[in-house]
């Protein structure tokens, strides 16, 4: 169906693990599982939403390897580069929350298969042939030296041909354990990128600096950003309010050619799993970005975020169709025979 | 238990298959199963309030349809009279939704058992023997020809034999795909009954005519249905506001008597499945018509429909001591040990 | 770990049986099942919280106690002072509501292990020799005469070495079959108790007076409680609104050397198990006793039973770092990772 | 379909819960459950087969007397005549062994709600007004005096109409707690009875004796009970050796008319289910009466018993077709498209 | 990974329904699924070996055959060119036997989405492009002239380009009911092919011959085929023995360039799953035939196919590394660490 | 019940993850867990027979390590010594086998916290306290230098305290990445052990000899290791033969003061799990020395391990009665009521 992907993904695939009911580990009857990983869960979103999309990785040799793989194409996503190291892949084992109660993560990932995923082996010339996009996220950096040289070599090569790079430099402090520093790296990596999925705290977190969280600090960052990384040009926020573990408040806002805007507010009141709802923003914003103007797409991301509220696992599995109806006010729930 | 039944009730019987946790198909473990159907429903509801009711439908001669017997039998329907064709029975796959995700359904029903039903082995003169009500609806003459002809005959027996006959003529336009036009046949078998179970919407695809949504239309609109439908003496309405696919408020209105009416509001803040809902109104007002007046027969539907968002599956279990409580306005989730 | 335990608990332990996913008895798949009981899951949440208890009780010489004995372990209460007997353990069976739809229980307890406990084999001075806590509630002495002289006998001994008593004296008025009066037992009881863990309705109920249900009629009636039972020096209350079975709220009110304090009200919108979560709320008043003053011990109770509406069973598995969290008011839901 | 029952069943429903996948209840996810019991099996196994049958018993007047009557209409068992008493329904939990761990039983079933039938509320000579056949086993008179009377006013009415009464005299020792001697009583009842399920152990506990167990002391003992027991013609026992929990042979042997006949053995290498399948033995040899002479009967109850052994669950669920085929040596299992 | 495929398949996907635990319906909990077909089984199974295979056929344009096409993406096989039409997938539900009660199968796939494919628009010769081998069974021209037509123009096409061409022509006597005669077609569908995977009562059926089951006869036969459709060169048998539906012996013979060569027997005493061990067998064979020769591809295929039985699905999904096991006699069952 | 273990067990506590059914992970709709590890096996094997054991090693300190001191208490261990430290726990993901199919595991154990244990923190004088026995294998000095020291200084102290040492030196070639050389060590530390639980393999592999396997090999090899070893007094073998997956034999023999003895053969055709077995025989063996003499306890070892293969999970559920009973020749499996 899809020959030279459009998208290209890079990250971690990991293992996730969590009892059913919300269930605490102790009580637990058994796991459920689902493999994902935050650029996976963008690349796998837009793959059910339609794209032609190749992810890049590293899985395990072993019997999960091969259930990676599967995953990965049951979702559609295109994996003839995925590398199979002898390590075992990352995973972790969430405790889902309900009402006030926060989920909870046990991480297993430190020394797995992608932190030993071999960057010269990576035809990044090649996987980029006839992309538009390369999605990146401040995970990768922070996993491990090999991590990091293979996405500084794919954004080099993506900048050269001229793609679109979509920067989510999400700083996970207790990540970042090999040596190098998150701030420096991740403000050298967004300076190769052209979109900035992120905020205010984002912006702070790679500047150093201390703007405030309203609308007015965010134009203020943004405008800073662009100054310090001028390849960016477009910049997109979301903003959460959690009520509870199971009512949650979303909506975007963004800073692009000079000009805010933001969408209406979208309330979720029944939150069936809240891990990869940033993932399905950043997808849906892709997506908006390939075939509509920013403001249409940062209200597809957010319907998009919001929708995937409604949906177990780390990929968005919703349509267009059921996005477009979100988008269109259309909310109430109506049985579509 | 109950040698005459008092109730018949006549309709296809489904497979219904659905994954549990609000999972996609793609992404589902396993499917859940129940035999359903809009008018089963109906009388499945009634039985487990304790009413005497025999359900007229043809099943697949087959392992499904053995299942499909056991199930009925369970609910405490009369299945002496089912057909056993060599068609599969007709099924549907659900994908249920949450929150702003709308339910979706993927149908396979086309030319299976129930449209391959013999009008002329049914026995209606002795079927409606000692019988008080028949209930039908619109999906039945929308089915097949052979549908449609059992259910005109079953019709004229009853009116001979003066039964209360509700109708609930439920349009879905996806079906009538065997020749009739929908509108036509419907106002000839609505002219058959005397108690409509529907309100402007279905008035207005019946007659043709256009009246607005409010209590004005309402009441207009079911004056027109009863000039030209004589015979229908009663009119129950049912009013769903979704705030989401978990969200849902329902109350009831009537017309009868030259009367309107209608109950207070109830909210269902919880959705554990909507499918059946409807047929719990029916069922909840047929059993408030054998054993109330009127009005309060609205209120036992209305109650009983509130009830049934909180039941799995297409029938509604709770027992008439549950929907007493509730039209008390026992809603606090009190534990009864 | 644990050599002497601080906190004994002593009660029933019930085989509890329900249906996952809201289902009724008659539509179930299987049956989940806890082991459980009022006055084991106070001591089974204290242990969860870190406090060494030991839990004295009697099981079933079969497959079931041994069960019941591995359960115990597993929260990590000392069960080397329980006995086995040759009756069956009692059950429940119970159907969870959803919304407006109340939980039903249906019961086999009467003649069960626990009924045959036999008091002289229970060895109140060795189990006391460290313990600085003794919990009882009215459920014990309602069941046989063995138990309620066992009871008696714990609490005779506690008193005389100056343990501190937790005393929640539920009058459930479908047990006492056996000859006793549970009003005037429950007195007698109270009376050999320091602390109750109750309000107007239990005062009501056991001094046989009508004091109002707001603040100044709870005042009178701890006074009163006081006046009659002198040992008494502290009474803990719980106020619950239940909006439906799946939405609650909750707040602790107290009577304390003459001074009354209350906690603010905690929301719960999407309740996972209604069950236990009175004995989460006196677990946590226990452990709030043994560590803070008791002002601060009633919030920890109160965000301790709060957040055991979200917990599965009838046990309270948060930690005492998610309890201090709600106690601060972090009730957003934020991922813990 | 079924006016006037050919059938009678008596004898205590209970509920079995048992862990799946041969799990020990310690380490069970959840327990799968079951209504069944003897007598039920054997009338339910015979409406599976297309007989009319009506079985007769008392249930909880609660949620899972509800649940076991769908679970008896479920089968296509009448249940018309069926009780509702205030007493907890009797259960058994279940470990189900596997090679050679033999499956374990805990009983919780004294004092429940048929041990507490109203043997003046069953209205013996209506129920049997076209039954051909009346079958009890002695489990029932093992209960309570209550069930005792019952069934032995039920075996006198039976008598005198003439009825076949099929009688399957299972000592168990651990019952008959309420007085009444088991030898004595049972000897009594089979004098009441006209067919004999059972061989020389039954015989020998009943009668006193103590016959061998190979052919020769199964033709004494039968000639025995018969000079004994003048009502009794038939003698149909089944010879099972067990390699193991999982792997089991049958055969049956007879004494009718003065003449030994026995059947060839049915070898099962893989038990899905041991529970039943002496009742499924029993049904089968009472389908077989009604339909052939006495020797098919035997090949047909032997080969339904062997069936069984596949079957989960309680009650015989396969078909006549699927026992013809066994008793044609067709059991190489290919698959029926 | 696989630009061109090696290997194309041909035919119907469908959606097999089944209970687990060897459940029969009306006593399932719910429905395992899986998406299977025998010519999709053989694709599958060599994709999951490490071919590159397309499959081609039609699934429904809605939620269930998105659901078809990411399962068919999991395995590995391309569905680039599968075709969306506006029919239900076929189905089918399986009661799985055991021991010697056989599994059922219920189909419902009359005028599904792969009956209303489209001929006209596969692109055979772009699909065979660089292809090596192109499977067929007798089930797809069974189903409509449709799929009768795409099956031939495929055939016609893949023999022009010098195809090997594998024929497994199971006649399935409850199908073809849209006009055409199963023998006739069959024999002109075998004419256009090469290898012909199927034996004596294969050959009899489609030349209206009656062979023998012996070797002899099975070499006779070979011979008449050869004769009558010159295009086959070789001729792969299997030989299964039943002992029940859990224990199952299979062995391959063939008839290669004049000479006869068989395989040792294997023996499968606990049938996991039978569904799929005939395509296993064919997956195996062409496997072998890519890679060794015919005799060593019949061994390989008989461990192929013996190893299936191990597998829940329709898919065999073992690994080259574990069917060499099997060939090399290491059938003990060691962990693999 | 336990103030002071009798029994010390020291090792990795691993969790096991694996699908149901037989499944391959690929299409695993769950995962089901256990806590275990060959030395904790040993232990909560002897805790469910009865004996008071404490089990040594160090889990996370998380929730994964909160679930596995769950799941020790649960079966009865003291986990009063275990240690938290901040590394994940060991895991390993099981595709269980059937007939020829063998189990695959998939390890993810390296750096985990085990291999981080502390030796400085483990009070082994005092644990020894009032010990008989301590028990190690060979699996523990090859995961890192710490569980490698912590062993040594246990060994030590245990052997000056004259306690009974169990020795199973399983060398894992796939272990041992830290530098030491396996042979060595382990020769090492059987020294120090007073009973060899293994065989001639296990005797080649330490002392690099190279008898054979039969019964003159074994004793050979005994008598050399005895040489070699002096604190070596008795030495228990066990012989597996298996047919497949599904299907195993076993015996055991012993070396014990210069006797050659071994056991009736016991054969298990229906596997339902075997991880564990080998850890039930040595457990079955300590028991068995602390109650037997030398050879009913190898026969007591011998059944134990039979019985374990009917039991899901790693750690043996039986009782001392079903050991007897199977000790006793009773394999038929009748069930016990």
């Amino acid at each position: 169906m899809r020959n030279t992907p459009d998208i290209i993904t890079f990250g971690e695939v990991l293992l996730r693990l969590s009892p059913a009911e919300n269930r605490k580990l102790t009580q637990a009857k058994s796991l459920d599982f689902f493999f994902g990983g935050t650029e996976m869960n963008v690349g796998a979103s837009l793959a059910v939403l339609g794209e032609s999309v190749k992810h890049i990785t590293a899985v395990s040799d072993d019997l999960v390897g091969e259930a990676a793989l599967a995953s990965m194409r049951h979702y559609g996503l295109d994996v003839a580069d995925v590398q199979k190291v002898a390590h075992p892949m990352g995973q972790y084992i969430l405790e889902v929350g309900s009402g006030m109660r926060s989920s909870q993560i046990a991480y297993n990932r430190l020394n797995g298969s992608f932190a030993n995923i071999q960057p010269e082996n990576i035809a990044w010339d090649t996987i980029f042939e006839n992309a538009q996009f390369f999605h990146w996220t401040g995970i990768t950096p922070a996993i491990s030296e090999a991590a990091y040289q293979a996405l500084k070599a794919g954004l080099v090569s993506a900048k050269e041909r001229g793609l679109q790079i979509t920067a989510d430099p999400a700083y996970r402090s207790n990540l970042w354990q090999y040596g190098r520093k998150g701030q420096e790296v991740l403000k050298e990596l967004v300076s190769l990128s052209t979109i900035f999925i992120g905020g205010v705290n984002e912006i702070n977190e790679i500047l150093g600096t201390s703007y405030g969280l309203d609308k007015d600090g965010f134009i203020a960052a943004s405008k800073k950003l662009i100054e310090e990384c001028p390849s960016i040009t477009q910049i997109f926020d979301k903003i959460r309010t959690g009520m509870s573990a199971s009512w949650q408040k979303i909506y975007g806002r963004a800073w692009v050619d000079n000009t805010y805007f933001e969408t209406s507010e979208l309330e979720i009141t029944q939150v069936v799993d809240r891990i990869g709802t940033g993932d399905a923003y950043a997808a849906g914003l892709i997506y908006g970005l390939l075939h509509f103007d920013a403001e249409k797409a940062l209200n597809f991301a957010n319907a998009a975020c919001a929708l995937k509220h409604t949906i177990l696992g780390d990929v968005n599995l919703v349509s267009v169709a059921e996005i477009n109806e979100v988008m269109q006010g259309n909310t109430g729930g109506r049985i579509k025979r």
